[in-house]
């Protein structure tokens, strides 16, 4: 009998949430991950020997899933988390955010912000997120050294913005940040993220349509957000948000469209017809007050949906697991039936849902052999998720952020017992801290 | 010069939030704890020596802040956590909860639920619990072991419950638990609550107003949670829930009328005038899908309101942080307005709102000399609470239950480094899952 090669990492001894399309759970389960892959995904017969491997995982009971997906952020918005809340949303845009946008993003800024998000991203669980900002390298820099899987948009926006003071050179800018990143490190896609339809010009949005298409990458746009988002666009252009996006051309099925709140069925009826997908950021809508999307629609018309926790500055914080939480329970009250959006079905917008989104679908999103080997392990050894009838339950409606435990991205180990394996902790805290010191006075 | 008395305990080194009457924050602070009261609530000097006490307690720069106050809960149907869930209000409490109590309910049962519940409360920083079920007299047992402070109401409902078969004695059995417990322990205030107006007849709710009056305790009942629950009430009636409950006398300041969500300008001008308070449950109303009660309108007319988890079947746990959060958003997005409920209005609701709610205002909800000494320590040292700008928009906005790591109630430290003192966390944890493998199966 030939020897058999060792697994590069075994995670047993937990209950396997697959995430696969028949939601197959195996109570006590077995992950086999070589070369970044996920090769065998099973269940664990009792008494049976342990495969081989270089290491071996023992999840002690808990949950094994595959890692969130987090679709929409502004990673260095952590900078400015909790700066100024509760306020008109456009004198906490103009006379707070887009202040200290412009005062005190650099490249430097940026890059150490996105340390502290990508520490805290690791730690709730996320191992994809998809981001949308300005000096989108050093976001980039940052999200490789921390083993992230990411989707990276450089912003463009037809004012001028940090990093990018001519606004005729924005979409330029973005191409240059997609021809740099295309294909330097596996686990980044660069891409471009148009600021909104208020904001960029038809021209521009043309344009970064183009260079989208013909790099074969993301386009993702904030699309109406707020009610005076769109009487702006029907003054403007005689059409809501979406309809005028679809008649110039920009949707398509490499576009994530974020927000979509105030959107009505012929809306919604372009957005699935053109098979774009869509971002919703529940707690930072709520926050802000800017409404509430139709997400039961959206999923009836067959639209791919995912789940973001948009930026600390309007959250405040990067826990995928509480905007699980918040999805199911809003949509329940909002369309006052308990049945809607069950939490196997939010179980999937944050996986395989959000996968999807950012067309990722085939790679990562479940724990089915052949994918790549993006999981986390919740430990469920504790008071607020004791006991455990049903894991799903509890990771939607019970579970938090500070519960897991590990975290495997392409076959990575990179959180261990709740220690970020890959970035300083402590010294990008200290770092931030003395950063928000600055800015505070 | 005379020997100084040592504190029993002194807390030092974070910032103090004291939610007394002007928001006062004292950066560095240090709190002086003998015989159970807050003794010295003051700002730290630099350099200062810092008083004699037989245990510091250095809060390494997180925040100091007054123990949450939980107004409404039930305590033992931890045990019944994630059973069911996404279900019809009328199937979810007929075919699983209701069925689910009838079988699994007994003195022994309860007791450890209700252990369970104690130290995920503890650990999340509640340390004032209002609980309102059946067999109380182990709820309360429970509790007191755990060194929590609480209201309990033994519950009275006019069918057959868990430990009152004969629905005819249902008054007659909170007034025996009332009787046992009223001066009894220190930290435990004894009270009744009933069920609605809709399970309870004229005669019961009369009946068992008669004995809260008589025995100066708090009396507690559901009221308006849902659409059908108005509907039955004004075909039997006449009259809304408030309108029937306040014109057959069961409005007055010791009650707490908890949820009222289907409630009209008369019923809050009626509910004002009585001078009644309110319990909000949002998490659960929300996964319920009961409503949203206008909670702004509330604060408007003067009524006191506190914060609840509601049981752990329909939340599902008992983090009062993420009822925070939540407050403040769902209100926000409800009204289209960022700047309702603020950050310090949410942090005064949970604590001295609460305390207001229960009759406890005078003793604990804020931390000022000669207040009972009801407190806990937040760790801010963490990826998702970096930078900090302001604790009141973390506490709120940012952090978790489990971000607290150290709780006093009354004086006595009863979690230290987020481990329990009063309770064998893991046996109580072992004893669930062994009832939970019984019930599953």
């Amino acid at each position: 009998m030939p020897e058999e090669k060792p697994y590069d990492i075994v995670v047993h001894n937990g209950t396997v949430l697959t995430l696969n399309r028949t939601f197959e759970v195996l109570e006590i389960g077995l992950v086999c991950i070589t070369g970044g892959r996920l090769e065998r995904v099973e269940k664990e017969a009792p008494g049976q020997a342990l495969p081989a491997a270089r290491q071996i995982i023992d999840a002690r009971g808990g949950i094994i899933m595959p890692g969130l997906v987090n679709t929409h952020t502004h990673a260095p918005m952590s900078l400015f988390r909790g700066l100024a809340d509760d306020l008109p949303l456009m004198t906490w845009l103009n006379d707070h955010i887009f202040e200290a946008e412009g005062r005190w993003l650099n490249p430097e800024t940026v890059y150490t912000a996105t340390r502290l998000s990508c520490a805290e991203m690791l730690l709730s669980g996320t191992t994809t997120l998809c981001d949308g900002y300005f000096f989108e390298d050093n976001v980039a820099e940052a999200v490789e050294e921390s083993g992230m899987r990411a989707v990276l948009g450089q912003g463009i926006i037809d004012f001028p913005a940090p990093g990018v003071p001519e606004p005729d050179k924005n979409v330029a800018e973005a191409r240059r940040f997609i021809d740099k990143w295309q294909g330097k490190s596996p686990l980044i896609r660069p891409g471009l993220f148009c600021h909104s339809p208020y904001t960029c010009s038809e021209e521009t949005l043309r344009e970064a349509r183009r260079v989208a298409d013909e790099t074969e990458t993301l386009f993702q746009i904030h699309v109406a957000e707020t009610q005076s988002e769109v009487r702006e666009l029907q003054e403007k252009h005689g059409l809501s948000p979406v309809q005028y996006l679809d008649k110039i051309g920009i949707l398509n099925p490499a576009t994530l469209v974020v927000h979509a709140i105030w959107v009505d069925e012929v809306d919604i009826a372009s957005m699935a017809g053109s098979l774009v997908a869509i971002s919703v950021t529940t707690e930072s809508e709520m926050k802000l007050a800017s409404g509430v999307p139709p997400v039961p629609a959206f999923l009836k018309k067959g639209l791919a949906v995912g789940i973001g926790t948009d930026g600390c500055a309007s959250n405040n914080n990067l826990d995928m697991f509480q905007e699980m939480d918040l999805v199911a329970k809003l949509h329940k009250v909002k369309n006052l039936d308990p049945t809607v959006l069950d939490a196997r079905q939010v179980l999937r917008l944050a996986t395989q849902g959000g996968a999807d989104a950012l067309g990722l679908g085939d790679e990562i999103g479940s724990l089915e052999a052949g994918k790549r080997a993006d999981l986390i392990i919740v430990d469920t050894r504790k008071p607020h998720l004791t006991p455990l009838y049903d894991p799903a339950s509890h990771l939607v409606y019970a579970a938090g952020g500070s519960d897991v435990r590990d975290v495997i991205i392409d076959g990575r180990l990179v959180v261990r017992d709740r220690t970020v394996l890959t970035i300083k902790v402590e010294e990008v805290m200290a770092a931030v801290e003395d950063l928000a010191r600055e800015i505070a006075s």
